[in-house]
């Protein structure tokens, strides 16, 4: 089994932006983490943040992967094209979010990517990402 | 480690309405798979249609078990008072659902409840309550 | 043919609360008058200001009865666990009102309740209960 | 007694508009039906697409007939000139829609006339002028 | 200079609908005042329930009247095209409304008409036509 | 007959801001045009920029005056107390606006005095002052 | 082939109305250009400005035109029944605007009638037509 | 004088949840200091989580009690029911909320309760119940 | 204890305005019962129609008295400016309403000066004024 | 005559996405079609997922072409940048949409590109880019 | 150069409200320091809580200075009248805000007299003041 | 000191796009002047179409530059992802935009960017960069 993980804009901050709230484990330390907790699963990463960068990565995905685990970040609440491309590739797709986007501001409550997706992680920090896997098991 | 879940109205049903779209598995037989799965943990299990016994559930769960998973049913979009009991209790609440409700009628895409849940776990039918668990170890 | 009237919160006042405007029969009267209009159909009826007990109620009624009717009082505007209880039975459901809600608070221009029932009698006083019941005949 | 049927825009199509959907019932048909069930009663109808020949027809009634079932079709949603014309006439008029409008799109959700009427029939099918007429009786 | 008054639907019934709120004086008999106190101005008199006659007049009033006086009634609130005719044609409109508007219903408060007229003249009763007139004076 | 005419904030500037749109001629030359009009009537005048002090005025006129013409300028839209003062005194108010306040930004589309007045009189220009006075004979 | 346009209100004084903007091609001008565009499809023509009487044109060409090209004009933006007409109808529709009605006041940002149609066409002048009647052949 | 003291849903943990922010007194003590301040009244008190059992509660005090000191919790926002309980019954209510709610969450800034008391005191902390019951006096 | 009582616009009508439903009562009245109530506490008055010298006068209380009893009229639901004057002074400030004003119309049901409070008291009549001074002692 | 295309997010997948629903005809395919149908026409084409890329082609395009037909997919309804972009350049652009937007979810009824395009051509499917390209014509 | 800075209300209170959020320097002891940077410059200074006596001082101050910095305090989201006042005079109005405005409650995120004004200066602080003085230089 | 200015979507136009409003200055030729203004400042100057490539910049900014003034243009209004950028980074952020944006379309009232900047220099065109750079002096 492949799993892509597609992480959105900003995200590649994490473990040096604001330590005492995010942690100081930078994504790609906790990827390591991850990959270790499924040894039989190929997991592949993407970030950027580019809006259309992360279309094309779902697109590509379909003919590569089985799933994607998808954070889109700030895109989450504003991106029809992400969500229009989420809708169109036929691989299973999760949406992970770290925090608890339902008790942020009032613009972070509405996700136009969820009901594209197979379902929803939302606000167990980084752990989103083990139980986002561990849905394709 | 002793869990508790709590589902909501309606939930009694599940097995014997619409089985062909919610599958005939009642939630006592889906137990049944799920505390095989996780033999350390000393699963519970409470319903009611009754927001207030919801409540008192919820209240009394916190001096009897670490953790609650919680599917509020319909009163997760209407219910302040259950969300002040969520907030009131000192012990973690995970918030499953088992249908994408962000892809359903707009009244269901708000969650008075998810903002006092340590996380949201949606859209992976009953799948949702083995992540929930999981969450949790 | 068994019907079941299930009557929601304050509706067990009628009779005692401001006869000027209500009229001084009480439901239990009135119901008098129903059964003997309708000598041929079995009429039971159930009252209660508990949510989760009239949702008890509709499910039960599936199992023993034809068809319900049911007037939801201020549950009507606010309870998606009751409306999720009608759409869940499979008996047909009819709606009744004794005032016109739409010529009342906003607040009670909308009912969760009536996309899920075979239709809505709404306004025509105690005498919606007669109209209800003849649309089963 | 005397009562006029008054039908709205599009009305004029039941019977060969989708049958499979609406039946292949025409509304003169249902009318031969429903003068059979009432023999004691005089019952008239008219047609109109044209709103402010529906409220010349109810200004003409209170002259000549004793109530009206006033089914508005689309101007339901929309006119306040013939809500205005049902609060002005002095005979009762009850509503009549043949689907559960509240179910469809949500602009349907309003009904300007509601409010003037004696009361509302929703959802019933044809069987809704049925039950209409029996608030007369 | 002529004046044409155009009264949209159910202006027809004043005078014998609530004569306690609206007094008796038929639109007619208050014409015959109108006229006696402008002997110098001819003053035609339109009216119609239906929106498209009332378009119609106010076309053809541009050829052959000086100005308009337009209690649109209804359909203030909700004719997009009256108003469209209102702002094509090339002599001044003057908006009469009997009640003030602005303190009834709420869908009440918002007039098509007004932005498109020369002034609006609002809640004197039937003497808001004798302000009207005045103001081509 | 007394008549207070009131005029609110930025009603000083009159004939000297924006004299091509508004004209060069200041409300104390139209007053005296106002006056020689209607040499029964006495009119009195006064103005102020602060809320309170039209607040007050109002209050006096109603020993002193026997009907009120009120252009509240910016007030008219915002201010709940200069309201429930036009709604506390005993004798009539008729409110004036210069400009169609309708077809104007949408925040001055709403008049909280207007439910208040006896009538209102909008979009003629200082025209309707006169108007307004005529109201009162 | 046979198409029926349908004019609604206002359409009428095309060409007599600001020539300066809208040209000084009355439509009935343009409808001979245009049928000589296509000689080879039959082009009826129908303007009224009464709702009711394009809610008849539009059921009456179902048995005799193979499409229909509407300009609803302000019908287009607050008229249920219309649109019901068009989605009641078997043939066709195609909707045009002459302006671009998506940069004008927002209540013409609504189209009730698009969702019914085959295609919309808006904004090109009265080139929409020869584009809506291409889309045919 | 009797008076009955009613609190809604998690108003039974006062003293033990938070009792930093709340302090450190449960209700029940509070009770004790409330009836030693007005000896000459009988203060009776009930406490539930469930919304039909608050219903009957007051129902139930109008034959026993003079006047009911209400803090319905979480219900007070979002319950129909429970407010037209309030005025059904012919005994004065008083609502009380111990903090204040207009200064959190939007949610609770709307109070269907309100409109059915005598009178609210907001934001006192527990003193609010003495505030209450010195209303009856 | 020094008290001081600020009322805001129009209160200064109390008594002389509509005495059937406020009573005949004078504010400058019922302050000689209030002082006689609490010989203890020295209470001061001051009332003001515009709202900048209410903003004065919460300034210069926070020197010279202990606590304040605000009743701001029409500016509760308006004034930033006056809530902002609330919350930079240092002493207590207890909201009164004479009326519920959150059973009158939508704009009276936002308190912008609420949350600045100590607390609110509302639709007690004058005597919310003696529960506010009881809140200080 | 030189005529660009530009095709935003998820184009790239017309023909391998849904065929049934879309059909299985690429973009490059029906470009073919196209050209043949407009041999005296240049008609170039650019595709791209990033909405950057997007404003660079109609940048680039006022000084190579004479005119864009563009389809901007999920950003019509999200990019103000887009949409200036349409704005700031000279040349003509006509909005194309392959299905009716207006008769899918509601954030795709708004289209923030519309004001500022020649016209717009919705819901002919591909027949939309022909129709565009008579509009040049 | 004379430029007048107009402080509204609660501005008074600078240096001795909350020292430790703004700072214990007064707004005349800061006004010292801004004279002294530009020493070229006379800048007078006017601060008042009263609405209308800061449309006052905007009148006057177009016959006495070259330009004016204005702070509206709370009046900047209400107030339409000294809106009006800045688009009424003809030197140039320079807003400045010291908090960012937009980050602080959803009220405070409208300015209705930004749109009348040369610029705007948001959340720098006092240093907006000289921020603000340069924009004239 | 090191500023990087970063401008977003369609400013690489200023200069050739409606020079008649913009004027003729190109942005590089302003940014000579602006260097020539603060010879002792190193600005640097980046600009984009691309969303995420301003975020990158923004990312990059904080190793490199001590501040940055940021025009994002048209996705001021839009972009979440940005807006967390500028909250992600720790260096300042002064936001400016040349138009005074709070008088144009409603869209562009709402700046999600503003709440996260040390402030907001807005409508005073070009000059709003030196401003910025000043407010870093």
């Amino acid at each position: 089994m492949k799993i892509l993980i597609v992480n959105g804009p900003n995200l590649n901050l994490l473990g040096t932006r604001d330590p005492e709230v995010y942690g100081s484990t930078t994504f790609e330390e906790y990827l390591e983490v991850l990959r270790s907790l499924f040894p039989q699963v190929e997991i592949d990463y993407f970030q950027s943040n580019v809006e259309g960068e992360l279309i094309d990565a779902l697109h590509a995905a379909q003919k590569t992967h089985n799933g994607v685990i998808l954070n889109a970040g700030g895109y989450t609440h504003t991106s029809v094209a992400l969500a229009d491309a989420v809708g169109a590739i036929e691989i299973g797709v999760v949406e992970v979010h770290i925090s608890q986007i339902l008790a942020r501001e009032e613009f972070r409550h509405v996700s136009l990517i969820a009901p594209r997706c197979r379902g929803s992680i939302i606000g167990f920090g980084l752990d989103g990402y083990r139980l986002a896997a561990l849905s394709f098991l």
